[in-house]
């Protein structure tokens, strides 16, 4: 296997390709030699529609020689298979396996990686019989997850995604930050009597999570509540967060899922299976289930994620273009770019190799985005005309989720938002001329279609999956650790430093610049003492 | 005046000096020479600490002599005082003044540009004036905004931000998306009955505005409501929608005020005026006015409105950072990146200049950004050892708005925001050795820290103006137009154009495909007959 991005054939392909890319303001460049259909690729129920992108055969054929030189697939398998794939040859690093594909494998006697899918099936059984028993109990309506990062921001873009889908009169609060005003918020929208409380935190000892559960629970022994009747953990067995003492009930989540590939762990699993029901759940787990088979596929057009990955690369690398917008055209999705914006850019805004050694390649994008129509409203502006190419991967459905439509002027309101979706790919790639110069499009903006038949839980789950596969080949590709964080240890330390600092009022200075001014003498020994 | 970019002698110097920036990593780079007291800026309330990014007295000099050769605070001045530059000489444009600030500029005998400045103070007296004929009125609880873009965004980050400070018991729920599953949720939530609509369009013809309003029109009629007696029109003078027929009041907007910036006019005021009370808006809107105010300051270094537009311009265009990330660590401002994304990015993702001619340089940023410290475990993994580079502005306070605030291991949640912040910024500038590569961080990514005492209506309306007018200057400095949205015309003339066709399900494909390829030979006929 090739372990050098450059040193490889298929690269240096590409970057000769890149020197004349495909032209998509040419007259009928969209359309001719059948290239809308011959640029669709189907994976389990979603279809990709990939000609706007600045591609032509020769392309995708260096992406498929890329991928096989470098065993992309191969390594996908591997993973799921339960190889050892989070670590750094020949340093410290955290040598784990990464198993998020397990949480749903969940639908067959021939599991993958047999332990971890036990694992799963015994956590889901156990959430399965808690929701039952609190079904017939009408007490609790609600549920407040107390989690930050992986723990909220997934977990919460799929329950906004499925809101519809909700069991009647359920509803789901997010906790996640420090701000003391983010808890307080929530806390007066809430009865205590008829809430739930999740707190997730794989070592029971994050900052955040812990100042926000001591908050809730100080607010429900006010109401003169028991929170171990009401408080349930999410954490790693035999965590300091693993007494029923304090909770309700534990479920467990494992060290091979890393946080931003949580979602349909147990960290996304309680609330979403109070919100969805067991089944709702289940069929989610199924959807992403779905997805991760279709990733084992080597045909680089058969397998959305692997094309979408190399898609990006070439976006990113040979034409130079360092961002990618995700642009969904469902309002509910609302919050899936921030979540991908996690779990893309922890994973792969790496600066070294999986052997320590620095990468010579730019590695992942930044990765930002808003529901259209509102977008068009917004930033499109830049997206249009501005000075910085930005690439897009536009989601769409064919019919909406609650059937509250109405027709104005003779179409509906999903119609609309099809058509501006549609509207928008070709205006990007098409461009146009126009004698006023600030009326002119220069086109030649690549962008991609997603489009599955509604957002349900099925299909949310494949689009999950999807994009986490999307990104571990990215990684593949940039042979980098795409399941590590030491990016964001240094600020913990400092932050837990200045604390350490701010505790003693005689020490620290009133003033912000004072505070300041003292924050950098302690980093300046922390520094010294460090190196 | 200058009026090209490049051919400028400070354009020459800023290139010279970007060759060997101020280096942040070395030892003690940002304490010496009392750089944190010198390199903070203090501007109607604010305080920005620019120590972190990578400039010295040099840059600054030629920060000002840019500004100065490019007479950037006098055409400030000029726009208040209402000069016509809405507008690309020689070519057809909208030919406007831009008079945002007028709509705050109503607190002194002497308004910079009196009649706009009249029409605000009329517009305001008629919403006070409502304001108090439904208090004694307590059947409304409740605001339904619709509105998409400027309409939309600005309203919506600001109601969030300020939530804190609403009159008990009333709440503003915003509609925008053409997705009619938008509309559905919200109107799950309310009770017609206490509900009043606000309608947001300064033509009266927005798409997904008309749509959404005809929407939540048909369920009041199906509640058996009168809509005439719950719907308020913000719309311009005139306009189909100012009609006393079908709504309960019509407050005006006016053409020289463009949706990105209007946040302060009547599209902002109405929903912020129902939550916040008249008192608590005209509070706002003077936090503003105080800006404004400041903004006409000759000194870079007094002025932190152009002092930031002029850091973004060394990022962007002189180290060449395609990207800005706004930070703030605030719960509450969880929608405000949202709005400055708008905001920046449809005025200032422009490739031609005030005189028709290609920009010669890149224009606006990608503008993106979540709260702290969520962020933190989120992306950031990538801001400190990623390949690209993103620069960042983190926004802090030092009291929280609600006071519930409890320690957790000796500090309070309000001292864990600010600790992580400030660790932030440090780890970002001065990095780590390490003798493992993957614990390593390179140093030298640049930021700054806007400090305000806490997050209230007056320090709100501050950090709106202040980022309007850093807007106003890059687009000044650019030489670009950042009052019109021409990019934003291609796509809605082709959605227009798929539409009429999708009305006819005789000729419409059913097929995403079919229906793909009827949209791309629509818009070359469309394309072949306007060129």
């Amino acid at each position: 296997m090739k372990t050098d991005v450059i040193d490889s054939h298929a690269w240096q392909r590409l970057q000769n390709l890149a020197v004349n890319p495909y032209d998509l303001t040419a007259p009928g460049a969209l359309q001719q030699d059948g290239r809308i259909a011959e640029m669709m690729c189907d994976s389990a129920g979603l279809r990709l529609f990939y000609a706007a992108q600045r591609i032509n055969a020769e392309v995708l054929a260096a992406f498929q020689e890329f991928a096989d030189e470098h065993q992309l697939v191969d390594r996908f398998k591997a993973m799921r298979r339960g190889a050892v794939i989070n670590r750094i040859a020949g340093w410290e690093s955290e040598n784990r396996q990464v198993l998020h594909t397990s949480s749903r494998d969940i639908f067959t006697d021939q599991a993958k990686e047999p332990e971890s899918a036990r694992q799963a099936n015994a956590e889901f059984k156990k959430l399965r019989t808690f929701l039952e028993e609190i079904e017939g109990d009408s007490a609790f309506t609600t549920m407040v997850n107390v989690g930050i990062g992986g723990s909220d921001l997934g977990p919460r873009a799929v329950y906004e995604a499925l809101k519809a889908h909700n069991i009647e009169g359920r509803q789901v609060h997010f906790i996640a930050n420090v701000d003391p005003d983010d808890a307080a918020r929530v806390l007066t929208q809430i009865d205590p009597a008829r809430t739930l409380v999740t707190v997730v935190s794989k070592s029971g000892s994050t900052l955040e999570t812990r100042t926000n559960e001591a908050l809730v629970r100080s607010r429900f022994e006010q109401a003169g509540l028991e929170p171990a009747r009401h408080f349930i953990a999410v954490t790693g067995k035999d965590s300091p967060m693993d007494n029923p003492e304090n909770y309700l009930r534990s479920f467990y989540m494992y060290d091979y899922i890393g946080g931003r590939y949580s979602v349909t762990s147990m960290v996304g699993g309680v609330s979403l299976g109070f919100a969805l029901g067991a089944e709702g759940l289940r069929t989610f787990l199924k959807g992403a289930a779905e997805m991760d088979d279709a990733c084992e596929t080597h045909r680089v057009s058969d397998n959305m994620a692997l094309l979408l990955a190399l898609l990006g690369i070439w976006n990113h690398n040979f034409l130079g273009h360092p961002t990618l917008a995700v642009l969904p055209y469902s309002q509910a999705l609302h919050r899936f770019p921030a979540h991908l914006q996690q779990c893309d850019m922890e994973s792969n805004g790496k600066s070294i190799t999986v052997d320590g050694l620095p990468v010579p390649v730019k590695t992942g994008p930044i990765v930002w985005g808003e529901p259209g129509t509102n977008g068009q409203h917004a930033f499109y502006q830049l997206l249009h005309q501005g000075t910085e190419i930005v690439p897009a991967e536009f989601i769409g459905f064919l019919e909406s989720q609650y059937s509250r439509d109405i027709s104005v002027d003779g179409t509906t309101s999903q119609q609309k938002l099809l058509a501006n979706l549609m509207a928008q790919v070709v205006a990007l790639a098409t461009g146009r001329d126009h004698e006023n110069p600030n009326k002119r499009f220069s086109g030649n903006r690549p962008s991609s279609m997603i489009i599955a038949a509604r957002l349900d839980p099925l299909n949310m789950g494949r689009l999950l999956a999807l994009y986490e596969a999307k990104i571990v080949f990215q990684g593949f590709s940039w042979h980098i650790n795409s399941f590590d964080q030491e990016g964001v240890e240094l600020g913990k330390v400092l932050a837990g430093r200045f604390l350490e600092h701010m505790k003693d009022p005689q020490k620290c200075g009133t003033s912000i610049e004072e505070q300041f001014l003292e924050a950098l003498e302690i980093s300046r020994n922390a520094a010294s003492s460090q190196r």
